[in-house]
């Protein structure tokens, strides 16, 4: 398998800081952002969704979305389970994924994209180019603050998001707050838990990757 | 374990389809949201996110996101698996579950919330009101459209959405087509695949569900 990556942004990174954990290395191909190489017609064969990151398997097929590389990446390295240890912890996992998601990585997404004139009809990735709404960049800057709230409170009297065991919710969410920073959104000095939880995982090795 | 379900909206649909498919059944309690009782103190006690459907397992452990309650159920009822066969189609079903809900289901509730006066302050589901923005429901008519051309791209050549396996993917999106039809959207005449994919699976005993 071969991952097309690009430092910098956070859906990348997710995968980064997963494989760190794994202690797995897998191919890597930098695509070039800068030089537009993401948008060229040569990436676009690769992966017609143009996102980065993209994992090619061996049998070809390209998946194009974070969430279905990490689950490949587990299901193909199943050392170091990062999407718990029962069904029932894998149950909150998943739960908090896609509340990471739809809560907290999306809102952030909708706050930057729909607010910094650098994304101006660039404020959905993929194919099309979208107009920004400076609404939805506002409401997404209010969601960030809902987001801490229910992390904060889903953190107090747990070390991490599922428990006592670090998984890829922690992974997803550790990126999301960083990614908040980018939004100019930061934790707010209410929400405790997401600070001693963040000082626990940012310090871990993956953090860097 | 237990589910709290509700006829009409589409995501406790996906949950009860998949139920149909597995051939399986468990405790059901209807919440009745004509009386208000999703948004009644009984009701947040169990989910306090006031989404239907919800699972709670056996533990307390209570699931409110369609996504994992359908991972669960995967995991507890094996047989008759509906996200793939091997790892490289799991990969595939994964991904467009993920492009399925980013793209397509959350395109029609943008629609939907963004544009019905029934959903004034309700343009996200969940504790929080939140008000409409009527550019945000004109985006997502557009982007159902968007996804309408991707999926009939991806039936090219393909039974289903995964290749020749019926998955969880065609259950959501079939359950996301009906749903584009309360958003007064309907599937291009351009877009024979999904019209061939849509006759075969929603003649399936399981799509009445």
């Amino acid at each position: 398998m071969k991952l097309y990556d690009l430092p910098g942004p956070p859906s990348p990174r997710r995968v980064r800081v997963f494989l760190a954990e794994k202690g797995v290395e897998i191919d890597i191909v930098a695509v070039n952002i800068r030089e537009g190489a993401q948008f060229k017609p040569e990436f676009a064969a690769i992966n017609s969704r143009l996102t980065i990151p993209a994992l090619e398997l061996d049998n070809g097929t390209v998946i194009s979305e974070t969430d279905a590389i990490q689950r490949y990446l587990e299901e193909k390295f199943p050392e170091n389970p990062l999407f718990g240890n029962s069904p029932e912890e894998r149950a909150v996992v998943n739960n908090w994924l896609r509340i990471i998601e739809a809560d907290g990585f999306m809102a952030v997404a909708e706050a930057l994209r729909n607010g910094a004139p650098r994304f101006e009809n660039r404020a959905l990735t993929g194919v099309r180019n979208v107009a920004q709404i400076p609404a939805l960049g506002e409401r997404g800057v209010n969601r960030i603050g809902y987001f801490f709230e229910d992390l904060d409170k889903q953190l107090e009297g747990r070390k991490y998001i599922a428990g006592d065991t670090f998984t890829v919710a922690d992974i997803n969410a550790l990126v999301t707050v960083d990614f908040a920073g980018m939004a100019k959104q930061s934790v707010p000095d209410t929400c405790a838990n997401i600070a001693r939880w963040y000082a626990d995982v940012s310090s871990r090795p993956s953090a860097q990757a």
